[in-house]
């Protein structure tokens, strides 16, 4: 990669190329070649970012950096707007205009984003975008129940069809546990849920409270294997609904409770607080409101586990992706997270770094994903099928790179000595 | 316990008691019965410190609460003006009283302070106690590297001779790792070492620093059972000549290097940084410091584990502990810890909560004390034996009752990819 010239971008190849990509069929006009100033905006752009190992080639077939040895990808910018737009924001605009087409990324979308990801790390990058990034932090979102709602609507009820074509059988879009890096997606998401589980301990008659179930797998797996009763909220409709459907196929409904609920209005005395995937969406404004929440709840030996995407250091999700994707998201870092347990009177037990395992995750579902385009293109439209893509490829790229972190925090009252004495039983059986 | 009376406390048997427990011989004058203004204010303190299950008994008898029905332990008050000082500032008096023999507690000693320190985390503590605690945190010491040389000193440097009676075969006076409760201290010793051996993930030539390094033994176990090289930095004169002629001895000096200096000027590349118990002794203001040198001499692929005391919520150490035992001293909470590694560029891969094993540490530590006080009171005075005794009942209960933790936490650079898959590794063999 990386030779010139190797891209016959002809006003017409480009034109059907574009056409294609963005599902309109207009046919763009002729472009002369990339002025200088433009050729210069590239090459500081490139300087700005870090010179990630990736070629950026212009409307006219002009590559930056002109001789990169070790490209792993080549990023296609089909017309000057485009440029124009990437130029004045690019951590958004670079998923605005691939979703549209008017970007195009030849070789690994992931690992092209992997590697701008590890760019932007370098030191050189650190106090540059540390301004910008207190600026994004200061402005991030505060979730009230209603906003909650409306965020959670975006991204949940666009049909459980969807999901279904590419998530695991039991409907999990969390992290999975692979025993082994060859495991099946399939017995990575039950060996997760059973995970989960043996962390928390769960005896049989035990009432565990859960906060954002999904679709149900783990609260009928909870309920199914360990023999305690759960009370699931979750407040996206279509993904009740479905939890609730299949409680009442498996017999479970009578210990399995799904409440179309926000958390903040979680009732009851409980042994257990587990929150698989949600923290994501409370954001920090609301921490200590869930930290208070789960003291009222939990018994005096209560004990909970949260397991949560995260950061190394405090900072905002992607513009695109908080756009896009996941309204109001907003991963922590431990520092950001843990003040809400130890403002309620509770003691960290374990917290263990699954990062990898979700770019593995991400690896399954976006080979399931792009087995089924077909049928996701009917279901929806190319766009959708781009910005679906990107944020999957996205997310992978930065679970790997490092940009993202998924933490599992085990807790329990403060000064709880009914404990496991160490870690080994977590260990005993294989998953 | 509890019933009133039991206590023949005469003039004489007050005084002879008080005598045998001060070293100082003198006869106290007699005491009148205490007054009505005094009877209320003994009340009063067990009020303000949420009515632990002890009781309080005062020189002429008279016990408090009348009727308490669990008590565990009483303390007895000698004197009037031993009561008055501990009126005016209990959490530090206690520990001055008791040293000096005017408080004397029958029945468990840290099962008293247990009792204490869990009524102290009662929720109608929580407010009242939380003022307090501000002020004491805005006080905190601060721990230039010439004020640190001061603090080590006075603990560390008191004689090898005196630690020998008491530590394990080793010498380790850090947290022990007990694969089951009954295992014998030095089995439990010999396990941490290899448990921190085995998180780091050690491979042979591997550079190795160590801050804060004791007698020396995690530094000699890396070198010996995993073929790495170590240079570990001490401030304490008298442990760094241990450890010097326990290389030399074991012809471990080539490899291991023991360097009389504070950590701030830790120096060279290295892949992997350890610390075991130092950062107790740093000092939030320090924290940034540290972080920053941690990055600088990490190489690119660099890991670490920091070995720590820490708590669940923010606070000072107990007053009386930090004045006479460990001064400067201050176990961090994890959201006071963490920005340190979050702030370098670091990300955090596991971190494990041994609280119960500190527990278990400080009996196996308080059953050799008790067994050598008589050589212990030669070497020093019963004063000394006394504060001692104090300070690991004191601290047993404060792990047993979870105000204190101990946290390792394991670290890595961000993103590298080059860490262990699950956390199995761990617990393949038994220790």
């Amino acid at each position: 990669m990386g030779k010139p010239g190797k891209y016959i971008l002809t006003p017409e190849s480009g034109a059907e190329a574009g056409a294609r990509a963005s599902g309109t069929g207009t046919v763009q006009p002729v472009q002369p070649a990339a002025t200088r100033a433009e050729r210069w905006s590239v090459q500081r752009l490139l300087d700005v970012i870090g010179q990630p190992s990736v070629t950026l080639v212009l409307w006219d077939g002009s590559e930056f950096p002109p001789q990169r040895a070790t490209s792993v990808a080549d990023i296609i910018i089909r017309d000057r707007r485009a440029l124009r737009r990437l130029l004045v924001n690019p951590e958004y605009e670079f998923g605005e205009m691939y979703s549209s087409g008017r970007i195009e990324v030849v070789g690994g979308l992931s690992d092209c984003l992997e590697a701008i990801y590890r760019a932007l790390r370098t030191d050189k990058n650190k106090g540059r975008l540390r301004e910008r990034l207190a600026k994004r932090l200061a402005k991030r979102p505060r979730n009230s129940a209603a906003r909650a709602q409306e965020n959670i609507h975006h991204h949940y009820d666009i049909g459980n069809d969807f999901y279904r074509l590419w998530l695991d059988e039991q409907m999990v879009y969390t992290c999975a546990y692979f025993a082994t890096p060859d495991a099946s997606l399939e017995q990575a998401q039950t060996a997760k849920l059973d995970y989960v589980c043996r962390k928390l301990q769960l005896k049989p008659g035990e009432r565990v409270v859960e906060a954002g179930c999904g679709w149900g797998a783990l609260a009928l797996y909870m309920a199914r294997h360990y023999g305690v009763s759960v009370k699931a909220y979750n407040i996206s409709k279509e993904q009740v609904a479905f939890a609730r459907e299949r409680a009442k196929r498996e017999g479970l409904d009578d210990r399995v409770e799904f409440i179309q609920d926000d958390w903040r209005n979680i009732e009851g005395v409980f042994d257990v607080f587990a929150s698989v995937g949600m923290l994501e969406h409370v954001g920090e404004a609301y921490y200590g409101a869930l930290g208070s929440r789960m003291d009222q709840v939990l018994s005096t030996a209560g004990r909970g586990l949260i397991h949560t995407i995260g950061r190394d250091s405090p900072g905002p999700l992607n513009a695109w992706i908080e756009r896009r994707i996941f309204p109001g998201a907003c991963p922590p870092s431990l520092s950001e997270l843990l003040p809400m347990l130890e403002q309620n009177g509770f003691s960290v037990l374990d917290i263990e770094n699954l990062r990898l395992h979700y770019a593995k995750t991400l690896e399954h579902w976006s080979q399931r994903y792009e087995a089924h385009v077909t049928q996701i293109e009917e279901l929806f439209d190319e766009t959708f099928v781009r910005v679906w893509r990107l944020y999957l490829a996205g997310s992978l790229a930065a679970f790997t790179s490092g940009t993202l972190q998924l933490f599992q925090v085990l807790f329990s009252r403060s000064g709880n000595n009914d404990v496991q004495w160490t870690r080994d039983y977590l260990y005993q059986e294989s998953n």
